[in-house]
């Protein structure tokens, strides 16, 4: 039996303004076709959030209302029931595209803009995230038509949130939350890493008020001796009395992350981390004091620097960037110089981490809604060092 | 204080005999400088497994024994901890190339190329990967440099596996058997599929045999209505009685990951998933039987397609792939027509999965090694169909 649509995230009508967004973009570029691949611009356009690592394709023509989706065969289901499109707008490739040396799902993409027309004209390709194989596949394949880089175009269109994906980044925040309680509650000597780590993803899965986390986001737990650097996932050891923990973990919703970063320490912390706590907390306050519709982006990371460098630490790392579907938002920036201007519903990680030495460093975030008379924090967490026994 | 080395996976040995591999393809190619780009592949020659989304490259030169690790400054410290290499092997570039629309961090990887007189040779790319955006800057930064393709030379070189990998991919396999015993204990009509997941990616955390995960490779649970597709994630639904859930999820040690699917039913299963997981099963079973050391692997795949066929199931995908480090490996496809030859020591995922209607599939695989003389099915869970109640 055919599958049926599933509850939807969104109504229609989000997608479709979306999508006239785009296509007010593709408009500007001359683009007929875009080819769109990133798997967060996909999830925006058209709600798809299963995965798979097999090449595929949506095509936002703007002469179409709906994308086609062209994934393969049995994928299909999935993204039908997932997404807001008709039946015909989903369409699978078949396996003889698989484990092929020459030929893959771009293929089947290059022959439906073959088939639809749409060869002679403008096409628009990701080539900031497709790699070269492909896109010299596209070009060969398509030797009349002209290709425009349409790269982070619909990044930058994704960092003004609507209200309705607001409510989803609240729900993916509260998650996060639960997260930074329930490693304040497990977290103990003598624990394994990997047991916290269990606690704490089981916890993202679970999610919070009756939303269930949708995606498990790598967590991060760098734990003495790893507290100077901040991408290790976790480690093989054991959590010691006088162990210090940097978290930076993530709820999710429908693709919608929500990080959010505490240290904790298993016993009384240092001077240094006392002091370092002060200091970041500093400069995560004076950073949320600063945002409101109309700032500049540089003027917030300004504030956040000087009101820790008044406490005695140089924060090397920029303060923060722009947030959404996968986490990060490439086209904001929270860095100083930078002379952008926050707008209402910009969403941004707002991150007080510091790495001082190689074996230390320290940890403070929150996940932040830019408003017209300043900020709402997405996450609620106690914005507190973390003493743990 | 500067960070010291930690535990390292894998001996020195094992590294530089990878390195000594890549660097007879290079010499093959006349690359004289190699830009790893792809994460698996530079944890198969280093032994990281940090994650960062910044740019990064490992450098390996012709002339030198290890590899250069060009990195954010900020994850030099976990780099240096993880792998084997020197400290003057791991450089960190500035913050200055972060949220910068015209450099990044493989400026950094041209400028060391440039000072290291590299830059007028062969330089292989793994251009598969890599966008058309940083291939570009490569090329205008590099002019007087010949560019090679290394797309997959390095994946060709994973796909036969040390005794010192397929140990630690047994570690991961045994992970992979307690998600599935897991989800066996946990799942009962009433409870949400997100509550599920949060009891097997807790187990997979915790590991088996004393030997944690270390890291959550995304599990796949497929419910009804969507057992008639692979890739979903988990939904906001809730099991039933009558509910069919197949799951994919994997173990994962230091990067090396064992995927193992398996089906349950909640409840007497109807006729057909019996039928089909008699047929899939059997069909597992002549797959295992023709692997061996020197046999086609296209014969393997015709074995298994025959032997589901035989009871009424034509499955229509290709029946495995190669693993190793995060999940798949591209080289390795185990489909008819493939005329390579199995060799001692490839592991693969063998995957009897069907989605024969929109609404209805079934799962069930193994992964396994290839031996001189058969096989090793590495994951050892019950080979059954889960009757839940």
């Amino acid at each position: 039996m055919p599958i049926s649509k599933g509850p939807q995230v969104f109504p229609r009508t989000e997608y479709l303004r979306r999508l006239a967004a785009v296509k007010e973009e593709m408009a500007q570029r001359d683009v007929d076709a875009l080819v769109v691949t990133e798997q967060a611009h996909v999830t925006y356009l058209t709600g798809s959030t299963a995965r798979s690592y097999d090449t595929r394709g949506l095509v936002v023509s703007a002469r179409q209302e709906q994308p086609t989706f062209i994934l393969r065969w049995m994928d299909v289901p999935a993204a039908f029931q997932e997404t807001f499109m008709d039946r015909d707008k989903v369409v699978g490739y078949p396996e003889e595209l698989m484990g092929n040396p020459s030929k893959n799902g771009y293929d089947a993409v290059i022959d439906f803009l073959l088939e639809a027309g749409l060869a002679n004209g403008g096409i628009g390709l990701e080539l900031g995230n497709l790699s070269v194989d492909a896109a010299e596949k596209f070009k060969g394949r398509l030797p009349e038509a002209r290709i425009i880089n349409f790269f982070d175009v619909i990044t930058s269109i994704r960092n003004v949130k609507s209200d309705l994906e607001i409510a989803v980044m609240r729900e993916a925040a509260a998650i996060a939350d639960a997260g930074i309680l329930r490693a304040a509650e497990v977290i103990s000597p003598g624990m394994r890493e990997a047991d916290a780590i269990a606690e704490i993803v089981g916890t993202l899965a679970r999610g919070a008020n009756g939303k269930p986390g949708t995606w498990i986001a790598t967590p991060f737990l760098c734990a003495s001796s790893r507290i100077g650097t901040p991408h290790v996932t976790w480690s093989e050891d054991v959590f010691r009395q006088g162990s210090q923990i940097n978290l930076e973990i993530a709820g999710v919703r429908h693709g919608y992350t929500a990080p959010i970063c505490r240290t904790y320490s298993i016993g009384k912390p240092s001077d240094c981390l006392l002091r370092i706590h002060e200091a970041q907390l500093a400069g995560l306050e004076a950073g949320l004091d600063s945002v409101r519709a109309g700032a500049v982006i540089g003027d917030v990371a300004h504030a956040i620097h000087r009101a820790t460098e008044r406490l005695g630490f140089k924060k090397r790392s920029r303060p923060g960037y722009g947030i959404g579907i996968d986490w990060g938002e490439r086209t904001l920036s929270l860095q100083e110089g930078n002379l952008s201007v926050l707008k209402p519903n910009m969403t941004f990680h707002m991150h007080l981490g510091s790495w001082v030495e190689e074996d230390f460093g320290y940890v403070i975030s929150e996940s932040i809604r830019v408003t017209e008379s300043g900020v709402e924090v997405l996450t609620k967490a106690p914005r507190e060092l973390f003493v743990l026994r």
